[in-house]
């Protein structure tokens, strides 16, 4: 298989796109991607979806963006793994270009939820759980997840407030983010006055519902290199699966999709934790950040939020995540968030991140996870300039 | 890229499976896959499927099949382009092999539509097609093939009667495929007397609501030939493409999608549609399946109707379609079609049609539809042995 790269990026602002429909905003980001990359045509569009069948009613997304792109006659489909569909769709994209059947891809990414109730989006976002037994007896994805946050805190001794620099970290990042949902940095008292949502996750343990979409467009990595531009190679592509009721998981807190997904995809780029700058991953709830830090190798079990309260997670620690806000800051547009990640990786990784860049960025990671642990998809990205 | 090979098919009965959930359909045309492949794990599981998230509150399809399958760890994920959804993932999974990142990997295709009523069903369909422009104004996906059979006949004058062939024709090949949903023939007449569902199309020019799972084992064709099996290659695999909304196309009865589809099928098979011994197309109406016949250059533009009343898609004529009851027949479980129709060109490739078979069967094609046109996926299979 051959080498592939990423020689194009494009991102709407996170927020309540309540003006445009999601044609709109996958046009703005796929044509962003596409005028970045310097391209007119691609050999085919993969879009990341999980949503728009439930909330907008509209199933073949493929055929839409592509329709609505004016990219006459070019393969598109969609592809879904709940709030990994994004990854899943960047993984597709990577096969096509790798494999030799197509040059240029486009991979898009997009969710809009704020079109309907927060019940109903609620309702839609269940559909990540198994339906049969998890759903049926009226858990919530907020809910699953505090499961998971009250068993850690039991575990291993932690307190809600030794949390809260996740949430600090990440707002004090997406003020500088344009397109980030929110850019006001916050206090570790308003972690802790936050109202409770479902305990002990609070409204700054939880990443906003909310609208956007982002994209890339890959290329061998080959002709990439024959480029005016900095393009980056996707060193690694890894897929890690669980059970996807959590009471299923023999171990649940040991969030063993994302050991195994971490691990192959380090195995793959031949390289070690250490070896990365920084780490977008996926923190949906503050627990989830939590336990990737420990899954990909930066913390001993029950001791990522060690990594917190030590600052190390910051733009000068020693392993810094959410460097554009992160999934609670920038926001979590589902099925688009696994773009958003690989797109900010890609700007740290040519040194185009403004108040926020990693100095002397080179290798990266993202991670992102569907299901609150079913589908966990990594990515390792490294600058080829 | 390398050559991919199916080596194992499964499926299950097309019907109304009340007493099951969509995980059991999954496992039960899943397993049977690797079974007839004689192995007990693959490198990944695409499902194809359009309607679980709508209908069963159930997305995250691909985790939940590896999870009830007891594939533990496995990579997995949706592919969605409407009723082409199966197609879309057997592309997919052609990439993941062909490219070499892996070897095995288990396609599945499945639907459960009955579980709901038929009006939400009907409106879950619809979904199809452009929620804005086409289903806002309460088009229906009946009605639209309605439209397009209605231009067809005041085109090229043909009467209803004229489209009765396709259905006799399919129904006469599914009496004899123990998993098709209707095994019983039916006439002319039936065809003429049966009540109108939105003139002009009737109850006999539609392929029936229904759930059903199918699926395929891939291989690296290398490998397929060590096996003590009779392996099919996939020869081709082409995606064409039209605007998604049927009245934003130049000419709506030239089915273009299906033109490119087919065209690039054939250059990259390096064959001609006389090579074919069959073509299971998409007769989800029996005027899609005229202009399929029509576009794959099996007639003039017009004339794909004349092929039906000539008999010349009956299992002795000169292009066979339908051969084990197509999707008016076997029935339309709509994510699970493309599989189901590859899974029949296998049976026939590999001799095992029974009383259906076509005789010295070598080369076939498959064609799966989605959304009245917007994507059209074909593929061309060719036995190994």
């Amino acid at each position: 298989m051959r080498d592939v790269a990423i020689i194009g990026t494009g991102q709407i602002p996170v927020g309540e796109h309540w003006d445009i429909g999601i044609r709109h905003m996958m046009l703005e980001a796929g044509l962003a991607a596409m005028r970045d990359a310097n391209i007119e045509s691609v050999g085919a569009v993969y879009v990341g979806n999980m949503l728009s069948g439930e909330i907008a009613g509209q199933a073949h997304l493929g055929a839409l963006a592509v329709d609505f792109m004016g990219l006459d006659n070019t393969e598109a489909f969609k592809v879904e793994a709940a709030c990994a569909s994004g990854s899943a769709a960047l993984r597709v994209g990577y096969m096509a270009v790798g494999s030799g059947l197509l040059d240029l891809v486009l991979v898009l990414g997009v969710e809009k939820m704020t079109d309907t109730s927060g019940r109903e989006t609620t309702a839609a976002l269940a559909a990540a759980a198994d339906a049969e037994y998890e759903v049926s007896q009226g858990i919530s994805f907020v809910a699953l997840n505090a499961l998971l946050m009250q068993r850690y805190m039991y575990e291993y001794g932690w307190q809600r407030e030794d949390f809260a620099n996740f949430a600090v970290t990440a707002h004090a990042n997406g003020a500088n983010n344009p397109n980030a949902m929110f850019q006001r940095p916050i206090s570790a008292q308003t972690y802790l006055r936050a109202p409770m949502v479902a305990s002990p996750v609070g409204l700054m343990d939880a990443s906003p519902v909310c609208d956007g979409a982002a994209a890339v467009v890959l290329a061998p990595a080959e002709y990439a290199r024959t480029l005016n531009l900095a393009p980056v190679r996707i060193k690694a592509s890894a897929v890690g699966m669980a059970p996807l009721a959590v009471h299923d998981r023999a171990d649940p807190l040991a969030l063993s999709a994302a050991r195994t997904s971490s691990a192959k995809a380090y195995d793959q780029a031949g390289i070690e934790p250490g070896d990365l700058d920084f780490f977008e991953l996926h923190d949906a709830f503050t627990i989830m950040a939590a336990l990737s830090l420990e899954t990909a190798g930066f913390a001993e079990r029950g001791k990522g939020v060690q990594l917190a309260l030590d600052g190390e997670i910051g733009l000068q620690g020693s392993v810094p995540i959410a460097t554009m806000g992160g999934l609670k800051a920038r926001g979590h547009p589902v099925g688009a968030t696994g773009l958003y990640q690989v797109v900010e990786a890609v700007t740290q990784l040519r040194g185009l991140a403004g108040a926020n860049q990693i100095p002397d960025a080179h290798l990266a990671m993202t991670q992102n996870i569907g299901g609150s642990g079913a589908t966990i998809i990594t990515h390792i990205l490294e600058a080829m300039g």
